[in-house]
């Protein structure tokens, strides 16, 4: 029997099946300076100790985001690297911090099975749980992949389908309690109060996304999709090149909505989101955010902003009323549509 | 009000305003690493905790250049974001080593004001230093740059006008003494008593700079400047393209000047400098340097040499006996005419 | 006389002639997540501090081949600067791990010496020896390169080669006694007694490898080898571009080996190897690795395994029977043919 690993195929997955996803991964400063370089980050919090330390941590956390790629890049071998497409991920929660010299790993829990009628594919739906080296949960989500079957020819009729709350529940806040925001520092003097439902926030920078950034970010995160990596491969496919990691967007686009959101610098969970069209190296990624709804947690020091993220690729924010047409299908500029929950500090925090 | 930072213009800033930039940033191997991924840095002292303790350093500090990169990436959003040129800097000292774990942040102090008398725009002088978590500075310089105005209808006269030293005042030497310096560990065997005034070095070395490189370290700096990232906005100026930002100039410039100067590993001061010409992906980069200056101070182990060195793209130092034409304008290959003093130990210091 | 380095010629060397190489290196979590972000390496063991423990180590170990590439560069300015073609290497060993912290530096011996006939180049045979901060041998290899003559006019008429043995005598193997090898982290199942002598292993995994990449990489080992990022010089040559380090494809290989040989994690020796074709931007690697001799050591945790990966560009593994044409010649998709040592766990070390 060969000892190649060709990932799983539909056959492969079974309800309540458990995968320990290989590769543990220590987190180092290399991979937050490289973090920084892909995307040009500007959250202070992750920046700077002596900001880390005035909020109220030891020292600086990790960029959310970045440890959601660390920790997912591990699912990829498991679950996707047979994806015919990655459909959705509900419930994202991120419930503990991750500092530099923690190292995170990854398991998941198949919940779903759905054949498709066609015999050729099905969805599986998996629960994926990743956890630090003590055990805490760092990470903690649903999603869903369609994957190739292996035999066509037998159909099991499988079909059970889970059903995903539409945000995800917010059950703990694992922030130290923030004494003190210096805006001076994080270059945003805008507070929990200050934000409106409704209120849209149209950031004006643009960044470009080359080959060697995507490709060197979607490696130094071990995910193995070769479609993100193989020219040779992709050049004879309908796409002709590769294809950007879905991840890298959501993190351009969080990175280009520091402008308008400066002290938010926690993503505290993604309810759901949609990779609306493909990137490809050379485009250049935009961002507008609306605010959905403002959040009361029982906490004197913080609260939460569910927002909706719009990615786009070549066009501007401002070039952009709505992301989707009148047929309600999404504009071929529009990347991604991200709902998410973010922590920002109130007033009382603010450094006088 | 919108939430948005979009920068200052002419009208935002006054005689005597002091802007304490945002984002301190804490220095780490990340960056260090990066930094010689960018340049092929050599200079020993950077790249060797055994060398930089033999020379009498607790461990290796961090290159000059690239501290410079990480604390003036802060003043962009606040002073440049608008800019139509950076027009110069002057008196700019280095006089503190930065290492590792270092957390820096840097504040202006805007000191003169000249407004254009076309009523678009102006010059603004700033007074900008870097500081260490223990205030100790690290940078200090001025530099000026022609924004843009708000209101173009209204003359407000304002012509204040700062004066500079032609070289930077040489106050303190915060260099611990040297105390060895082996020259099989530096790669050079020239000490300070070995260079001559009027000397020219044609270094041999021409490093092509491509797109993801110089946005990679553009973005590690978190320069927020969008003509250095966003090709599609670029793409509608009479540049066609990104711009590379000039900073990456100066530190390619200083690598490849290591062929001649290996034992000239600190930065003492910038007295001037001027980006000749843009600079784009694909230009590869050479550079010569001439001995202007050698200056002693009341140090045994150590003297300064003042020097000047040539940036040229896509022509070699041997081909370029003068970096300006008859004309007194410089030639198009020329990109970077940077005058500025570095620190080299005496041959007492010779490891034997 | 000019203070400019040009390298050494085929005059400048003599038989027992001792080289201290400039440079010492000290290897940081940098370099780490670099090497990671370049490779898409998976070897659990480099990339988690808690494999790396439960193995029996007390940290994580840096990779072979990165320190490898870290320790080279330092040779290339006095070795092959001006080599016309670096012609083999033999007898490779890896005797100590190396961790984060370490400072590696290496000095060379020149062991052979044979002019060509024309009286235009030799070949130069050194051997070279990287060492820790504290003198424990690292790297340990010898190499031949052919180098340009000073003055083509006087034969020497020396002819000095020394023989090589076929495969690295493994004298020593300084690894910790492997306590666990809990498969669900590293990803593979298989242990030294499930390989057997003449299987083949086809990587299905291909990644392409772009211009900023493989710069940053040889930028990064600080390797000045002109010809591999100066664009401007090589636009005049017969091959019009940069040309592919041939470290870079080494590396890819080896990472590219992870799938089939997950828990082969550290390479022992090179015996030979050679760069069948070049390599340039844009080109995409495949390799497959033969399983060519089972060699017990005097351990009862570990095995060794001499194989053969052969490297590839834009063709798979699969379609590729063999690498040599009917005329002994490499086929032009081969750019790698690598006789290396590599140390695996037996199934004694395996986590129940």
């Amino acid at each position: 029997m060969s000892k190649i690993n060709m990932g799983n195929f539909f056959e492969d997955f079974s309800i309540g099946q458990k995968i320990v996803h290989p590769l543990p991964r220590t987190i180092s400063e290399g991979d937050v300076s490289l973090y920084i370089a892909f995307t040009g980050s500007r959250f202070a919090l992750h920046s700077s100790d002596v900001v880390a330390k005035e909020m109220g941590y030891d020292k600086r956390p990790i960029d959310d985001i970045l440890m959601f790629h660390l920790t997912f890049g591990k699912s990829v071998q498991d679950i996707s690297l047979n994806a015919i497409a990655n459909l959705g991920y509900a419930e994202m929660a991120f419930p503990n911090p991750v500092y530099v010299g923690d190292t995170v790993s990854m398991t998941s829990t198949v919940i779903g099975l759905k054949e498709n009628s066609n015999g050729k594919s099905g969805v599986v739906y998996v629960h994926s749980i990743g956890v630090n080296q003590n055990g805490a949960v760092v990470l903690d989500f649903k999603r869903w992949v369609m994957v190739h079957k292996k035999d066509h020819s037998t159909l099991s009729g499988v079909n059970e389908v889970p059903t995903f709350a539409k945000t995800t529940p917010i059950s703990q806040i694992n922030i130290p309690t923030i004494k003190c925001v210096n805006t001076d520092s994080t270059g945003g003097k805008y507070f929990f109060e200050d934000y409106i439902e409704g209120e849209r926030l149209d950031h004006p920078e643009g960044i470009t996304v080359d080959n060697s950034d995507h490709t060197l970010a979607t490696k130094l995160y071990q995910n193995n999709a070769k479609v993100h990596f193989n020219d040779h491969m992709m050049k004879s496919t309908p796409m002709g090149q590769r294809l950007m990691y879905g991840g890298i967007i959501i993190s351009m686009a969080r990175a280009i909505s520091f402008n308008g959101l400066q002290n938010a610098q926690w993503v505290c969970a993604i309810n759901s989101g949609a990779h609306a069209n493909p990137t490809y190296a050379g485009d250049t990624i935009y961002a507008y955010t609306e605010i959905l709804e403002k959040i009361e947690v029982n906490r004197n020091d913080i609260g939460l902003l569910r927002v909706r993220t719009i990615g786009l690729k070549n066009q501007t924010a401002k070039e952009t009323p709505n992301p989707k047409g009148e047929d309600g299908k999404y504009l071929p500029n529009v990347v991604l549509d991200l709902d998410y929950t973010i922590v920002i500090p109130k007033k009382v925090t603010e450094k006088k």
